[in-house]
């Protein structure tokens, strides 16, 4: 069972919610896998909104073929077409959306808090599709997932998430969902990009990459997110290679079957070297994204339980 | 009974049409508020083309939901990404679209007399969605189903269509609506933004905003559209609000029950005080939010049976 | 029987094959043009994703009508918004649509052999809707079933394809198209237009416009792409016209019942003169906008045939 309306973070989710999360998901890999036919109608005659007012086109695709399999009708609102182009405040543009009735509401913002805000306002459940630094948690149930289908289990996996935490909602997300399941989390980064008292989060901090590397069950690289840097010290992407890219010789450092993901869209030679992204027997990047869309429909439909009038469910 | 094959504007319909139209717009309303399923399959099979010339996020969704809740193919084609960009012309994008066999084709343009253009040319009905300064027939019908739910009937009610009257194709098609349903329409605002001889369109003229509002059942606010406005004066934020802003203080001058409408988006703190906008009692604005998908859903449903097979329907 | 998995070009096809693709796309005519419904369910459940790299509205709106009439989920993916902007390798991309468990992925790009490198990353059917100066392969289909109807066969037939065939993947897949099935292809154009060696596509070459229209049946005007000849000679549309624009006059040249054809969007007044491009006894312009429909219906449905299980299908 799940006793929220909405999904706005992994922050507040008990650690057999987040299970509960991941349980559902696997049901729908098969479905995805399947040849002949990838529908399931439960959501048939329901109004999926997509209300991305940062672009992001794996994570719209992702929704809304989560949404599309499921049989709801998926609209999507694009940012730039946007009437908060003309003025509107977020806050009316959330009232509109609600009264046209939607079922559930898919939000993607570059403001942190932006989707609480809207989730406030609406009566309908809404997903947080990642908002400004704060959360990303479809993107922390998805890399749970895939960690635990990989290595067998979440609790006792040493994951070092490496790169800019700082400016991450992906990193918080994961640390949130991966310590709760009992997993050990280090933040490996440069000094600048690691948040202060990024320990209160159950995390060990390590500025050393070697260091943060050794004996890792897990390296999840995260995306240099030089767009988000303004007014701070921006590293060139070749020194940054140098200091904090994964290559093969530096993965020598974690377990020799170590996993390594990455959120993507990744920056080849910077965060990361191709021979590693490339390496299958290492690299869950693609099963990365394919467990996007099973945590994404598993999500869209626990949510929309308590509208569909299934009994126990709000 | 609906004569017409198209609805490019108010302007030639006869008060019983209009009255149809809302009335079947009525049948929507509880569909549209139901949780398990919005869903009624009567346009199943049909293609409905969106061509929004112009961006308009809220028109669009709107017209995307009632399409899709109707069980309608639907495709956005959006003017940024079109071929009109490589020097089209427009009635070629007319023939274009028709040869593809659309059902129905909603519109959006910037100029006015555009969408009847394009009806023109094609062999399926066509919906105005906003054509220049001319006429956006959904919104007056919206705006005069929102009234008749609300104060009960329209006949003698005493209508204030407030602010930039002379750029508003949302204010043309209410008077046409209103006036034809017997409402009392008052046009108020600065005189430069009054349509010269507007008093032919059978509704009265006041440049002084509180003589506009006394006694007033209905003030509608419409948006600045500063934008609108190259060549001539175009008043500042503030003197605009302290002229012909609604504020609690303005809105006493109408009855005391009046409804305030507006049809968004809203530059709150210039035609509207967020006080007024925010007042649940009064303002009815997410309600004609709501109206609109229901009055597009009618639409669409009425102007495709013939199509349909339905006896009795061009 | 068709034994491609996908289709990337018309080069490679066997002259029964595109026959085969033609005849199939027959069937789809008489659905499009139906009034009641124009469904067709035998893609449900599966997902068609357009990544469109670069803008086009008709051939989008094609493919998306075609997709949703056969009943898939179709996503759209636009360049605007993608992952690329970020950075992102094509084939990363290709990667994640792949992971996402697309069934079919219909690709435009604007580089040559773009959409060969994505097929070589998937493992579901991929068509080509235009890659750089590369092949247009469903408009070579459309513009020969076009022909087939209107002429009543292929084979013997004289088409001068006229204009800027050097930037033209259009023509180049008409060319292979119409060779392969028995017509007599002449090029026509200006020196500068025309790719060097194009006679090895076993057609003739024409420089003089007048000599390269005696006794067509059939003048296939292309669109002048003055978009695409940065670095090179740039003529005036005027000048352009003036020498290689199809006009009544020049039209007389061909046989007197000669088809008159263009890709679209035409700029009319440059390679075509308006009076020519409107002359319904002539022009098929609007036709092969409707046989486009039904040519991406007919390879969504035989490419995916084996993914539904159908015997004896790959």
């Amino acid at each position: 069972m799940f006793p929220h309306r909405d999904l706005t973070g992994i922050a507040g989710l008990q650690p057999h919610e987040i299970t509960f999360l991941l349980d559902e998901a696997e049901h729908w890999i098969a479905l995805n896998r399947g040849g002949a036919s990838k529908h399931d109608g439960r959501l048939a005659g329901l109004t999926q909104i997509n209300a991305f007012f940062e672009n992001s086109t794996r994570t719209l695709l992702s929704f809304e073929i989560a949404g599309k399999r499921l049989g709801a009708d998926v609209v999507n609102m694009h940012a730039a077409t946007s009437s908060t182009k003309k003025g509107e405040t977020l806050i009316d543009t959330a009232v509109t959306l609600n009264a046209m009735r939607a079922d559930v509401i898919v939000i993607r913002h570059d403001a942190s808090g932006a989707v609480q805000l809207i989730a406030d306002k609406v009566d309908c459940p809404v997903l947080n599709a990642g908002d400004g630094q704060h959360e990303h948690p479809t993107q922390g149930l998805l890399d749970a997932l895939t960690i635990r289908r990989r290595r067998g289990s979440i609790a006792g996996q040493v994951v070092a998430i490496c790169g800019d935490v700082l400016h991450s909602r992906v990193a918080r997300s994961n640390i949130l969902a991966l310590t709760a399941l009992g997993a050990d989390v280090r933040v490996v980064g440069p000094p600048t990009l690691l948040p202060p008292a990024i320990e209160r989060m159950n995390v060990t901090r390590h500025t050393d990459f070697d260091a943060g590397l050794a004996g890792a069950d897990v390296v999840m690289m995260l995306r240099l997110q030089r767009e988000r840097m303004a007014g701070g010290f921006v590293p060139s992407p070749r020194e940054y290679h140098a200091l904090y890219g994964l290559t093969p010789e530096r993965l020598k450092r974690a377990k020799p079957d170590a996993l390594v993901m990455h959120p993507g869209p990744m920056n080849r030679g910077v965060e990361i070297a191709s021979s590693v992204a490339d390496d299958l027997n290492r690299s869950a990047i693609t099963e990365q994204v394919e467990m996007g869309v099973a945590v994404r429909m598993a999500c869209l439909d626990v949510l929309t339980r308590g509208r569909r009038g299934i009994e126990g469910w709000a």
